[in-house]
């Protein structure tokens, strides 16, 4: 369940920054396809990853976090 | 650097409840030795052990990463 809130949470701050998964990916330096899947909440994703798309969205992982 | 952080936070709030390593990893249905490695900053742990601990800590993922 923590997979799919997250997923959602990220394509919501994503969306607010107007950015397509294509180019969010790429600033981030991550693999679209995978970047996509953890939206999906198909990942287990780890901290490191997290945190790499946190600071992509210009966010606090405590507010990537925020009541999940 | 997020993963010493995220360690010393989870061993901070440990401690809180006063219980040991042992104790808490045992509460939690997780292996005592990735238990300490987690809280050594020595994994690149994933969302769902994240949560796990969160959990065991009675505390919410946000407030697990507040100003990490």
């Amino acid at each position: 369940m923590i997979r799919k809130k997250l997923g959602q949470r990220i394509k919501e701050k994503r969306l607010q920054l107007g950015l397509s998964q294509e180019k969010f990916a790429l600033s981030i330096n991550m693999d679209r396809t995978y970047f996509a899947s953890v939206e999906k909440g198909k990942r287990n994703i780890s901290i490191l990853n997290i945190e790499k798309i946190a600071k992509g969205l210009n966010i606090s992982l405590s507010e990537l976090f925020q009541e999940l």
